[in-house]
């Protein structure tokens, strides 16, 4: 089957054949949805996992500094040695573990490091059990590299998302490379408790299966200053890989900038697969990283509270429809709602962009068991989100 | 064996299994020689494949002024609406050729476009005929998709490089996805003549294989405008997939940006890609390469004469050693140069850091038919390169 071209009703023809798990990968749903409204500038766009605030000066400063003194060369596959740094004494103190820039990888973003991480530990045949639901894209990671994805998903009791351990278990076997949490959730705000993370590290160290956190949001809690990590439980030689980005704490989506902890030869493995990926990420902007991690403490604290206000907005919005059923999201900037009613989130969110001129993402986007759900992301300005709550209204009442 | 980790002999021990295609991807052997002389300063580095010029300050105001007016949010995945018309138009300039911007993909490098290429075509069992020597990390592509390299050599009559299409031909099967040439070569210099870009193009279209044609030094070229290309003998539909990259032309290596010439369907597909491997190459930097492209003829002219200069230098400096044959190369800048009784390049890279204090990449670093050859980077201070001959000459006269 790999010598064939997807077939006509597949998509696109092509003028030679492409390999099948890469002509087959679907459109996002996010992206069917924007389409939509694009180029419409009275759409309010809450659609992406992204706020409305630009990078911070300071941050932006620090990356000129570095083009100015010539920060254009190649550079350190694993990230220049003073980011390296300055993120594993991040870690020491927001954890309160030890931690070394041994164990500290720089990516292109926090998805390159998913993907890397998919290079790194599936093939064919292999699959990887994903807490759901989830951003696409790491599903997709699992599918292009001919692995199966065996998604479980949260449950919802009308007021609360929870994980049955037992059954992510049971979804386990030989051939399974890796467990894959995102923990705060995107869409749902989940958070995994303490216990539950120790009690899975336990068993993904005993099976001698890689457990991959995707902590992009651990930073955006309300309760507390930093989420429960998997890392406060593990040693560095524990079979963990954990995934964060700069992008959300401080408002740096577009710089395409993470970084992964785990264990050194990991960590060397990434650093030998992203040779032939990107070659690494450019100098001048790792040390606009560099300044946010070292620096950034008050903007990452008006972006939680812009956040908190956010949350408000949303929550006493979506209450007064009493279609809509949504437990409160404890960290992350979604609001993740279900709407009675609803059988088609797609068609759904493309109606809300034409009728109510708002975007947002439609639930089946994170897995079939999305469907009746819409994602909001309340990164926004309060009056901007009011607007959209209001527009919504004869939509969602 | 997918289950298996690697065996102990073939590298670090993992805290779980790893996938062997990745666990198994060599250490650079340029890396290797480079770490020989690292931290030292009195080594002259000539060993990677970049120039001693900084960006220059027009391409890093123009990023600097996004930056600042807030360019810092998620993008386009095929790169940002202006910099691919901006591509379009320059490519109608330099070769004369319709050209719209559908047809042109921004990539997070041309080491990106290549691997992004390789995820879209090839899978285990398949194969790529790829003319060497050439820059490693093509093969490791191939062969972290799990697909077989088949590697067909130049050969070296003493004076000139030369390809025996027939061979390459004959190297061609039923699993064979695409076949790869670097023209102009690194490190070689060669240039494929036009008339037999058409006739493999010719090939390439009737057995629907794809043709990707790495042409990343075609502007650095020393007694016409610009290396013949592919581009001329092709249609918009053809299996033809043109990589081009801002690092070498523009002094950009740091900056990571590339771009694809491809037919438009192709591009769609490396947008999808490029979702799930890094989202997108930040806009900010992206008006940097638009200001490289629109504005940059000046600074690539004097590009070009650095390189001239830098290669009389050394090829002048090499014909005072009898053990040395080079082919004067065309295009490029490096020098790939055989030395008589040297049978091993790699060993022979790590004394010449050593004792000599030059850093040079060791002919096998492209294939094991580079063994006897050693690659010098031309695109240097001219009196750098002196002081590198003068101190190379104990070990090679």
């Amino acid at each position: 089957m790999n010598a064939t071209s997807p077939s006509p009703a597949a998509g696109p023809s092509y003028a030679a054949p492409v390999r099948p798990a890469a002509g087959f990968l679907p459109a996002s749903k996010i992206g069917l949805v924007a389409m939509v409204g694009r180029g419409d500038p009275d759409v309010i766009p809450l659609w992406f996992g992204e706020g409305d605030l630009t990078t911070p000066a300071f941050i932006n400063e620090a990356a000129n500094r570095a083009l100015a003194a010539g920060e254009t060369f190649y550079t350190w596959q694993r990230g220049i040695p003073p980011l390296r740094e300055a993120i594993a004494e991040y870690t020491r103190r927001v954890y309160g573990i030890a931690c070394g820039p041994e164990r500290i990888t720089v990516t292109g973003s926090g998805m390159q490091a998913i993907l890397l991480t998919c290079q790194a530990l599936i093939g064919r045949g292999d699959n990887a059990v994903i807490v759901g639901p989830i951003w696409p894209n790491i599903v997709h990671c699992v599918e292009l590299q001919e692995g199966e994805p065996r998604q479980i998903d949260l449950a919802f009791d009308g007021a609360n998302w929870s994980l049955d351990l037992d059954r992510l278990f049971a979804a386990v076997d030989e051939r399974t490379r890796l467990i894959f949490v995102n923990s705060p959730n995107n869409p749902t705000g989940w958070t995994m408790p303490s216990e539950m993370q120790k009690a899975l590290l336990d068993f993904c160290r005993e099976r001698r299966i890689w457990l991959v956190a995707d902590e992009v949001y651990a930073r955006l809690v309300y309760d507390r200053p930093v989420a429960p990590s998997f890392l406060e439980h593990a040693g560095p030689d524990d079979p963990l890989i954990v995934v964060q980005s700069f992008s959300k704490p401080w408002a740096m989506t577009g710089w395409r900038l993470g970084w992964v902890t785990s264990p050194d030869s990991f960590g060397d493995l990434l650093a030998k697969l992203t040779q032939i990926n990107t070659s690494g990420s450019p100098a001048f902007l790792q040390h606009g990283a560099l300044a946010a991690i070292r620096e950034g403490e008050p903007f990452l604290a008006e972006m939680v509270e812009r956040c908190r206000v956010g949350r408000e907005v949303v929550l006493q919005g979506l209450a007064r429809f009493p279609r809509v059923r949504i437990a409160r999201p404890e960290a992350a900037f979604y609001a993740f709602f279900g709407v009675d009613g609803m059988d088609d989130s797609l068609e759904f969110a493309k109606r809300l962009v034409r009728e109510a001129k708002v975007g947002l993402a439609p639930g089946t986007a994170f897995g079939d068991g999305g469907e009746g759900y819409l994602r909001l992301c309340f990164a926004s300005a309060p009056e901007r989100l009011q607007r959209a709550m209001d527009r919504m209204a004869p939509l969602l009442s």
